[in-house]
């Protein structure tokens, strides 16, 4: 696995900030990251899990928040991570018809790990993601099952697969073949060197607005491409940044929120059928579940240090979509659909990124 | 059934308004409310369904609000409907770890009543709200399955039971038993006479906070009872607001932002381990799924119109509470826990109210 | 002066917990209030200053937050609160008409003490909060100017008189003489004791709403004032948080969220025409304006440390309210306007708190 | 005067959509713009005066909404605005310490016109924005008197001056000389043409960012030019959004919310230090300030009908923001600071855009 071709193969270099190692938010110190994938005729979906760190999450939560760009969308758990300003469990990315059965299953998931749950201490926040897969996949079917959320939680690794993958499996995005993309930047500051990653589930936007690093390619290609019908735009985009920059909530809050610069930049309109919703966590600090006798200390930036990490989450936003565009691979599902790929129109129309 | 004493029935008149003919959420025209309690030592759960109007709604959606007064809980569905301003399902109430189960169901139910829904159209937002009734009810055990919610459903109608039924079968209320209760109020505006019908589901506050119209019942009782541990306050309540007053999504917000006056008189500090969170709607105007081929007109009070509904809200918040406080029935559940009632007190301590 | 007799020497307790040793908002340690109360005929108005710590605010900002109970306001400031989550500036109330001359007298203030302000860094975000004093204030005569602003900031102490005093002069409360008032808790925890604050300028609500210890005396005192005749309740309260307890942005948010609990059980609907505005801060840390090269470290509660704080606040309030109305003197303000005072109808009615 | 040299005269066609008449926020049916502008050595700012209908706004409000993308900032009104839904005054935008002054300019204004507001009615909601023009402009020196604000107002017509004129006589925007830019898209939708117009007060970014229709202009242009050491990124953009579509101010918010798609596509990362604020209107339906006898009927759009309206906000802000920086004239200010123009630089530099 994972020798997919990305956009950096194609000499496409977004921003400024130096990627880290794997350009991945698993170069995040302690992420890891998840997939099954059904594919298979008219079932093409699946699950991909976010595990923020490796430690027991419910008893050693971390600072998270969320933002929702446009709030066409059904993620759970959001209304705790706000007020709370913490995420306990993993996230996991799925259809929209299945975010019930992820829930159900990261339930048991936390469960089976804090046997206290629901007994001698209080219940848990499953914090779920979805897009709507229904072009290429028959969601109505609802075809994951509690045993894959938890056989991709079980798999969970530092390198995964992009594109068609996991929940990306049946998910459509700039009228191509959408799905999973991820990448991360490295940033320097006085007191060290940090890491923000970001992943994205990409399922949104038309050919036409397409950008690539400035280039209106949608529009080159799709004056070459008469064939393929401008659909509306009713897609989403979940994204999930990762940092081990020491944040308060409201820091990071404000970081997640510069994840627009990046979708934007790729073309999108943020359209009112979209679920543009962002989940961000912070692995700096980790926060008892039970209280301790004395003070918490939470470690932060001063104010003046968030601008490269405003850009790094700018940045690699951007750069994961592209990814998602790039690696997605050509899938054929429900009733024939099919999307083409990027990479295909690239050999197909002889254009060079 | 519903021969229940009220907390009218003892003299207790909660504000300055008039209640509709049943004192309900069902005296708004056409919402129903529908219970599946299910009670039996251990399993002390169940689903209350609320169903807006009586039509299709996901083909008419009805202006929507909600507000969350504390976060600390696991509602679904309040982002697509903050972002809409619509809610297009009925809305189910239910234990912390059956939420999921409640939106398969309610999922399952749209989908049969609209077979365009992932197919030709988009997905649908359930919106299902929560509590914990971990103390009398073993929540591991998920025993809420899909048919409770679609039986609750399909009893929906305009009288129902209060107190431990439903959704409130394992509730507890200011150190209580707590569960299900609903009042409603009628308003005169120059244009009409209008509705307004709050149900609460009460699961919150500690005994000694306990208010009842003013009197801090909490401390005297308290006093008298020496046997009963205070414990932590890590309740819930949610407030669900209907409303036949034509008024904007901005203006419902406002409305229904005045639940925590109510809230606030029955003795409520609104810890930090409950999820308050209130969810309102409006059956004045029906919202088409379909875009015509005009623009929509909804007719909507002056704000100058407002103060009326502010004050509806409150009272009728705060009665809802004190019905399902003085309604809920003596209930025996996991490991042998109970709480008293409100009515056995005041009998064994020989209380007027 | 202040040998005002307050709630508490009518014997009334609020709550459960006990005031700090002047039972005001300067119980903080390091804020002092001062006043400049302009009153003679059609001019009563004024200017309240709070301050929250006795050093460089702009060098040494606090953790701060606001809160919006009701939005019918003109507040100054509080988006950079909000985005921030620090203020560099001590807090000026007014009348509605006299916020922009409060907030020129204040960038004064501060570009006195920081020259460098406007020149090798940025500007200043000063918070102003107002209520309208138009009944008996000539409010469109704007009578507050620079140097009354100037001298409220200078006469800061830690004793002043509640009531009819700064920027109380003109305001009204229950349809009675409203104003300043304040109280403040004092709260065990594991790891220290501390103080919470609250100063309102109180000006809203109608008389046959008013409850004092949840006893309905508005109802009361209506029925033997036919006399008066009820207006419309379209007045505004401020409310300012003030605490040594270590809290981040986020706790302290929901910290003065808690403020609408005593606000609800002096018997406020929250009216439509109301400008019901919280604005908290945190003495526990500072911030340093300028970037350090290292992070900072915050102290903060953990969260299940934060229900006495929100009793804390809870209870602050209500009592700062009933201290803002029973302080109140008489006053003959605009065209003859007045308005009782709770003190004397207490006495002419001959009732007993 | 208006002959400046605009965007699309060096043929850059930013998005799909067509522009109206003039490319103009005034191409909204009643919309108006006037400047002041005080330019000589050391003060170099000014006033820009919108103002939304031609009528009396205080009597018949227009439906609003405000959105703040960053709230480093100082704008005055949004609580208001976002409680009621509407605005009651010009919008004015100035330098950060002349917002007061403004206030002021705006409240005699609006009192003269309503001898009611603060006697037989209530008080009035000014709206005031700012950036920060500290670099060119000594803004300690609070250059702008309220009869400035008089005559922005007076002179306000659909006609005006962009780039370094009224409030953006000393903005700088990506290190370049900023200021006032405009653009305007039409709309349509099976029930009519509308227009959205935008006008920015652009004042943020560093010329490495800066992209002009997805070409990264700065990175060329910053190689060329290293006599130029790149600043901090600390100002601020201003956007008001004006249309004539019937919309609720919810559906107008999410509009407003686009924005930032046009603003990323310039190459802002939304810098910490930033007031990116944006305020809307409609002009569709007029609010009366008197509560009639009976409800008012609002059109609105029906949802499915927003994506155009969406892509219109975002092409319109970009295109603003580019007009605001080619028009932008060369000048001297504080110190003989100074800044280049976009326009110059392409000359010296010989760039064809």
């Amino acid at each position: 696995m994972r020798k997919q071709r990305r956009i950096r193969d194609y000499d496409v270099e977004v921003g400024q900030l130096q990627p880290g190692r794997l350009n991945s938010i698993t170069d995040v110190e302690g992420v890891t990251v998840g997939h099954v994938t059904l594919s298979n005729e008219g079932m093409q979906t699946g699950v991909t899990a976010i595990i923020p760190h490796q430690g027991n999450l419910f008893k050693e939560k971390l600072i998270a928040s969320s933002h929702v760009i446009n709030g066409f969308g059904k993620t759970m758990g959001t209304i705790q991570v706000e007020e709370l300003g913490t995420i306990e469990t993993p996230i996991i990315l799925t259809n929209t018809f299945n975010t019930s059965t992820a829930s159900l299953a990261l339930t048991e998931y936390m469960m089976a790990e804090n046997p206290e749950i629901g007994r001698t201490t209080g219940t848990i926040n499953p914090v779920i993601g979805e897009c709507n897969d229904m072009y290429l996949n028959d969601i109505r079917a609802q075809f994951v099952e509690k045993h894959h959320v938890l056989t991709a939680l079980d798999s969970a690794t530092s390198e995964f697969e992009e594109g068609a993958a996991g929940a990306g499996a049946g998910m459509l995005c700039y009228s191509l073949k959408g799905g999973v993309g991820t990448a991360s930047r490295k940033i320097e500051l006085e007191h060290g060197t940090y890491t923000i990653g970001v992943l994205v589930l990409a399922n949104f936007g038309m050919l036409s607005d397409l950008t690539i690093n400035g280039r209106t390619l949608g529009m080159e290609l799709r004056e070459a491409l008469l064939r393929l019908p401008e659909e509306k735009d009713k897609g989403s985009v979940m994204i999930i940044v990762a940092t081990d920059l020491p944040v308060s909530e409201r820091q990071l809050n404000r970081m997640i929120k510069r994840t627009v610069t990046g979708l934007s930049r790729t073309g999108s309109n943020i359209s009112n059928g979209s679920g543009d919703i962002v989940i961000g966590f912070s692995t700096a600090t980790k926060i008892p579940h039970e209280k301790p006798n004395h003070c918490l200390s939470i470690p932060t930036i001063h104010e003046e240090d968030i601008d490269l990490p405003f850009r790094a989450v700018g940045e690699a936003t951007e750069e994961a979509i592209l990814n998602a565009l790039i690696t997605a691979r050509h899938t054929v599902g429900r009733d024939g659909h099919m999307r083409p790929t990027l990479s295909d129109l690239l050999v197909k129309h002889d254009i060079q990124l």
